[in-house]
């Protein structure tokens, strides 16, 4: 997906929403264990269904399919058939924060981005420019580098400060431009991080932002917008949590749409003003 | 396995060799994806079966796993499973380079930690604190931090300059001894970083190098032992496409078994010096 086309999508649905796929199956309604062999993918078929028309995105964390061995990995390629024979104007990330010399990234862009057809994967930058380019090697594909993450622990090294004044997250923005531009490249950066919005578009004005830590981590939405949002939007906001798992009975896929359509009319606001 | 019978191991075996397991579908010889079921997991059996008695660890990278989807997933399954049964005194690494917020790191820990039993993983330092301690949770377990890798890209963030007149690489080396203490904790440094091991070595002088680049990459082991090496050996040196990859015929088994008892001769010798 280019990256006209998902700002055209952005605001034909008036929802820059990014919906977590972060299934777990000790978390899932315990219905679903009983009447399905394949408790994983029906959930999340039941949560793609309810929430495809408020969202733009769907971003698995691979964490939570690895965790389950076979049967997990299984999953994921089922729930990525599905969203690519179902919602194919979806654009679908693969958060696998991957990193390795040359020769292994290129492994993993092939496994994501070419095998299960995600659009995007999330790369961790400590290793560097070789580790980085094999992803973009990957034609209509997209890297979505950590830039500035919205845990605690990005304070240790992504604020750290440089013999040049700024911080690290900032070297990783400025020296990631040497691999690709607003057409191809995305940063991480957490909804926790509020005022640092400005400083991240200081250096990437026009390149699109992830955006995880709205809901459970406790990140502003609107506070996310004012910091960082464009006029071409450049924002996909994920929610994870607090929409998959509002609700515990049979009725979590309809709760898991009220959240959805709750975060998606609030967007839709805050679109109007750009 | 604890550090202590780690050296055990290591002077005993008169080797502080590890395989890399990165096992290339493609790569394989011709005969074993006519002659099997199991291509994948019939060649990693030969080759440990080859190089067991001249190596003290084993480090399957997971993308070479990942990249063949379920089959390559069972094929690390079933690799675990035949080193843990016919080969318990072997360290086993998983080569995962991996590091996301707690919750989900927590997810990464139990499916590789706990589930494939290895005894250690690779994590990128990136996020910080709350992104690797989930690792070090795991009972009698490792984490290997990435610290200096082997590839031209480690320049890019790894030797920027702090504030502080350090390099980030030494930062992350300072903060990790927070989180553990050289029973729990290693970091990898590359074989063709050279003298770079003098400073590593200031900051943690006793604990466990995991050096990967020596053969392919061409990194020298007497380089790595002069400025690495400490009374306990402290250092696990892997190589991996000059083992596994020696020779494409009938014989590839054999070819690994030499290159490996190679480099466990010049291993021998290197350790008579401490």
């Amino acid at each position: 997906m280019t990256r006209k086309e998902l700002i055209r999508i952005i605001k034909e649905r008036k929802s820059f929403l990014c919906v977590g796929l972060d299934t777990d199956l000790r978390k899932i309604p315990s219905h679903l264990l009983d009447s399905s062999d394949e408790p994983i993918f029906a959930f999340n078929k039941a949560i793609i269904d309810a929430t495809a028309p408020f969202c733009v995105a769907y971003k698995p964390n691979l964490a939570f399919y690895e965790c389950f061995g076979l049967q997990g990995w299984a999953a994921l390629e089922k729930t990525l058939a599905y969203l690519r024979q179902n919602y194919p104007s979806h654009f679908l990330i693969a958060d696998a924060k991957r990193g390795d010399i040359g020769n292994t990234s290129k492994m993993y862009a092939h496994a994501l981005l070419e095998q299960l057809d995600f659009d995007a994967i999330t790369v961790a930058p400590y290793m560097g420019t070789d580790s980085v380019t094999p992803f973009l090697n990957c034609e209509g594909k997209w890297v979505i580098l950590l830039a500035l993450t919205s845990n605690a622990g990005s304070a240790d090294f992504q604020l750290l400060q440089t013999e040049a004044g700024t911080c690290l997250f900032e070297e990783v923005l400025r020296k990631s431009k040497e691999w690709g531009n607003e057409d191809r490249l995305m940063y991480v950066v957490g909804a926790t991080q509020g005022k640092m919005f400005e400083r991240i578009r200081k250096v990437v004005p026009n390149s699109f932002l992830l955006v995880p830590g709205v809901g459970a981590q406790g990140g502003s939405l609107e506070e996310v917008c004012r910091y960082g949002m464009t006029s071409d939007c450049d924002l996909l906001v994920n929610a994870s949590r607090s929409i998959i798992y509002a609700d515990h009975t049979e009725a979590f896929a309809e709760k898991a749409m009220e959240e959805a359509r709750c975060l998606q009319q609030q967007m839709a606001t805050l679109l109007e003003s750009i």
